[in-house]
């Protein structure tokens, strides 16, 4: 998108740091001014004849009063984040400094940043699209490799690449139809009518892989839900601590993460995995734990993505395990059995729908296998750093609608519609692309999107 | 001190700023290994040809997989912070992604730096001395303007400066000294033994002037407390809230804030004023708050520096404040008496020993006059940018020092004691001299000071 919007030509201003006392903190300007504000703050050096991507450092003053010594760090236009002039002042970590910093640019000049829209400005000024710029706030919250490499590469224009090629055969096709439309009276056919075919179904296979992935990318994106289910004596802890130690996940507060719920996330092969606390939970013989009637703890069960039944292979019965077994069955639960405590007896487990996995926590035997499982039930695709994944549910509706079009379309020439309402289609298909890229869009559509953004991005 | 200890010539690496997610966070790295380890990690431009003080944007790389995509800062020794090598990694502000990037400068060779460890370096290559190191943890804890101005004209040099001077004339009364030693069988008068007395003289009004100073720089430094007290209905919450309308203060969370007892911080000309509850304290007739025995609200009391009693004009009787009056002067709490509620009628307050404010905190009069009253009872010195303010305890206890030994020499010139007595003396004053600025100190003392820095400065 290379037209700038009106309204786009201040100077934005945001602390771009985490706030908090640190060795440093950064603010960051970007837009028309930037040189010109920084020049009247920074009177030991001439900034606006120095060059793009060079480093200066002195005293920041406002008017003869020292506010920090600093770094300056300069982005001319067009060669910088936002495709504006950028200065980056890196300062001293004190917060009462940085809004100091703030405060006095604001004075000369500046405003405030929004969430985002360091970003919104990068968009506008063609220097990424829609769905790079929305990798940049994925890959700022990426907590897992999965995350990371998804955002990354969607960054570097992966998913951009992807969609211009699709756009492509798009109207390509649409050329071939209105070739088409221009001889219709001349009732000419085409030599390359199979190319129709061919194009359709090519985009229509992207899509319905773009599609698919999305199920991997909310599980790269959100993790999986891992409901630990089993009564005390099972040895719930002993293996929470076992599957803890090993791969216990950096996870960050992020908004909306519903912690309260969550007992410890923990990363396997790259994903994260929420293991979900639901102690309350006792498991009798003869009861199902419907039967119970925890209804927290049985909810949480039932919005898990995965159950992990542990029980005591030396003090619950077989016929306890079936009973519970079917209870998931019937609930359409997914599922694993996991017998506990196998150092003492070995058990026998025949008969179940689904195998049943022996560990001993206490002895971390069975524990790989165990997390093997755990990731082979809830992934079913290789993550590759060449593929193109969705996380995002605004790109996941989009393609649904173009789904929708393609499908339309191939209909249509099965059943030789006229080439003009196959346009239509066409049209309609190319404009979910356009909002997916960013090329169609609307101003408050774009507000709300960076509104999300971190402030300083 | 320019001599470089051993130890010290491995990398290090840590984050610079607040942990959490954010628009960037920075890394940074120093030591001889820094432009090695990151040319691995950076294909696409030659590093070690980079020209200092330049900005690289691109993609960081650990074998070819992707880790972010940053923008590299490079500062070439001695042209640094640390006089070593140093680049700054400026990253997504993902904490998983900085983990990551510091894991792997790790695993090519860097080590994680200790608190203050950049600063240290800086230090023990002599392009700062102690006094400007500690002043930087000072800048980045400050919260006010009046710390803030200290701090830079220390980090700036200033108290070295006068430390240097002292230096020299203690050096030069040395030498003086000396000389007179070695004419000493002679029984030479010099003729300039009045400048004895004169640089003796100098360096003690110096001192004394640097201990003075530590009693401004301790309220710069941590504020000032001040209990408001008085009865419920005095009027003390509509006095806090105008009180804290304009000047509400900008407090981080620092170690060692005694949060549970702050109520509010408010900042006067650029002094903090921690205004201390007293909730709890029922000023009854004839009753004074001795009296009511509310232990903690009195022990907050006697530790404030000021307390401000306040009370309702209207239904106060003069007697009641004359026997709080009497009761501060007895205990030695420094006062201020402040008539609330003017508006309803105008009070006589004569024969106070101390003067008593009228004001109406429900109509906002008077309450400039109080800040006054309160800034004025606490700060009895001016701040200004060109006068040293001492406001570190271990700078202090070494003045204090100092001033023993210039007591004992000017003692010791009054009753003629020998020469070789004095010299003694002007090097004990030296030693503590060089302990403020790190001229004479240890290993371990520096590790203790620095390891109370941030990481990554």
């Amino acid at each position: 998108m290379n037209n700038k919007l009106s309204g786009w030509d201040d100077t934005i201003v945001a602390l771009a740091t985490p706030p908090g006392i640190s060795a440093i903190g950064v603010i960051r300007l970007s837009g028309k001014g930037t040189i010109d504000i920084i020049a009247k703050l920074f009177p030991s050096k001439n900034i606006a004849e120095q060059k793009t991507h060079t480093i200066h450092v002195g005293l920041l003053k406002d008017e003869g009063d020292a506010i920090d010594e600093v770094v300056l760090s300069i982005f001319k236009a067009p060669k910088s984040y936002t495709g504006e002039d950028i200065i980056e002042i890196s300062g001293h970590g004190s917060p009462f400094i940085q809004q100091q910093i703030i405060s006095t640019c604001i004075k000369y000049g500046a405003r405030l940043a929004k969430p985002g829209e360091f970003t919104q400005r990068a968009f506008l000024n063609g220097k990424l699209d829609l769905t790079q710029a929305e990798s940049v706030a994925d890959l700022i919250s990426s907590n897992t490799s999965a995350a990371q490499k998804t955002a990354l590469y969607n960054i570097r224009g992966g998913f951009s690449q992807q969609l211009k090629m699709m756009r492509e055969q798009l109207i390509q096709f649409a050329s071939l139809i209105e070739l088409e439309l221009d001889f219709a009276t001349e009732d000419i056919e085409f030599a390359d009518r199979s190319k129709f075919y061919e194009l359709v179904d090519s985009a229509k296979n992207e899509i319905d892989n773009l599609i698919l992935s999305f199920k991997l990318g909310n599980v790269i994106k959100n993790g999986v839900s891992v409901a630990i289910i089993g009564n005390p004596n099972a040895g719930k802890s002993t293996l929470l601590n076992c599957l803890l130690k090993e791969d216990r996940a950096i996870v960050s507060e992020i908004a909306g993460t519903t912690r309260d719920t969550i007992e410890e996330v923990i990363n396997i092969n790259g994903i994260l995995f929420r293991l979900i606390d639901t102690a309350g939970i006792r498991n009798q013989r003869d009861d199902t734990i419907e039967n119970i009637g925890i209804e927290k703890s049985l909810e949480k069960m039932k919005t898990a993505d995965v159950v992990l039944y542990l029980f005591d292979v030396n003090t619950v019965s077989l016929d306890e395990v079936k009973n519970q077994e079917k209870y998931f069955i019937g609930q359409g639960i997914k599922y694993i059995l996991v017998a506990n405590k196998s150092d003492i007896i070995q058990p026998k487990m025949d008969g179940f729908e689904s195998v049943v996995l022996s560990i001993s926590a206490k002895n971390n035997v069975g524990i790989d296998l165990l997390k093997e499982k755990i990731y082979n039930n809830s992934i079913n695709y290789s993550i590759s750093s060449d593929n193109t994944v969705i996380t995002n549910a605004r790109h996941l509706e989009a393609l649904q609608q173009m789904k929708l079009s393609i499908t339309n379309i191939i209909e249509g020439l099965n059943n030789k519609i006229p080439g003009d309402l196959l346009a239509i289609e066409i049209r309609t298909c190319l404009f979910y692309l356009g909002e997916i890229t960013g090329e169609i869009t609307n101003e408050d559509k774009l507000d709300y999107i960076f509104s999300k953004f971190c402030i300083g991005k």
